[in-house]
């Protein structure tokens, strides 16, 4: 399975009123190294929504473990850990540079036409996700 | 020519890290008192859409009076000031609810099509909008 | 344990290209209800925090079944499912007004002082959530 | 007076159900050239808040000329326009990397103390931003 590592800075605004990034942006870092490495692999996201597909999170969940703040680093690490007819599941780790661990979590991933019905994932998606077949 | 007050209280994720609300999110708080003054004037906004067209900011200004925190009360005033051929002005007042001001500003709006280029507005929003016909 | 509805409508700013509310806006939705039954059982979150006390999630999950746009109402069902020493959980039910699942999940609590560090509940906190004392 | 260039990804939660960026975040991306070009010039905005100042926002305007979508690559250019004892002018341009223009507009940004009340801007904001003396 493919991995990848991308590498962001906390934006004021993702920032809330405790001074620390507010909880929920962490699913939208999760989405930046999701994105990321699907580009790095080969799949443009943007180019399969012109194919009328798209893949929506169904399911998602995470584990705070440190928190961080304005101006920091962070290395978003995605992995692809199981790559399925239908679904897509991607593991997490938001780390600081130095490897401590920020927040840890997944997602799962169907693909949907423009009806917003569930259907198989492209068969792209298969191959540039697997290294081996699925 | 209309006016509207709608009521709002500020979310935590709507603060950053001084404590206060994110000041682009003000932006966010007109367009919600626009909306509602549209769907209180008889004008659906999402009925708007389906037809095809669609309001787009073409022109925004704020200024920032005073700076409110967490779970604070705000009343959004919005004003039709200018409705004319192919854009509209909308005047805002967000106050607290003793009157104080704590931002003004305006947006501008222009009408486009799917295509994203500028049209003329529909009439029911000229006749909505203003007190004498357009 | 008390249970809580929260009724919101869904904003523009909240919806993705994809026509549906952004994902981990469900995130801040979940706090919203969170923080309204919190504030309707007396305990008032701005001054838990004057206290020098804050509630930070620890832990989140979601599944997404429904996705819902832009305008449209939800009810957000809020229930405080376990309250423990140290930790809070929270469970939540994201439904359209006739009661058709959008999105459910949780999300675990904790109470940390101004250094982040973890503290024990206030005292307060537990005899508002336990219908039987703490 | 200096000018600063940051390039950005328009990211997927930054757009609307119009699928373009929502109008509110370009204040947002002026704040991340606005951050990006002080620091480069040797202030670290997070070590001005240490001293107890902070820069707010006072004012802010904005014209949308085209809209762009997501993964879509923009520059912020970023230029210090009036350095004055107590406040800054800074000018913004969003463009395509080819240098059509999306958004342009301004902010203007005052010093605070801690308690939010207006202060002289620290010397080394002025020695900074100023080729010549302000």
């Amino acid at each position: 399975m493919i991995e990848h590592t991308t590498r962001i800075r906390v934006r004021f605004g993702e920032t809330d009123k405790m001074g620390v990034v507010y909880h929920p942006n962490y699913l939208a870092y999760f989405e930046i190294g999701r994105t990321e490495m699907l580009r790095e692999a080969g799949l443009i996201y943007s180019e399969l929504e012109k194919k009328g597909g798209a893949l929506v999170v169904v399911e998602a969940g995470i584990r705070y473990r440190k928190s961080v703040g304005y101006d920091e680093h962070l290395q978003i690490r995605t992995r692809a850990a199981k790559v399925l007819r239908a679904s897509l599941l991607f593991e997490y780790r938001a780390e600081k540079p130095d490897g401590t661990l920020v927040a840890e979590g997944f997602t799962r991933l169907g693909c949907v036409g423009k009806d917003m019905k569930p259907k198989r994932l492209p068969p792209e998606v298969h191959s540039i996700l697997s290294e081996t077949p699925a």
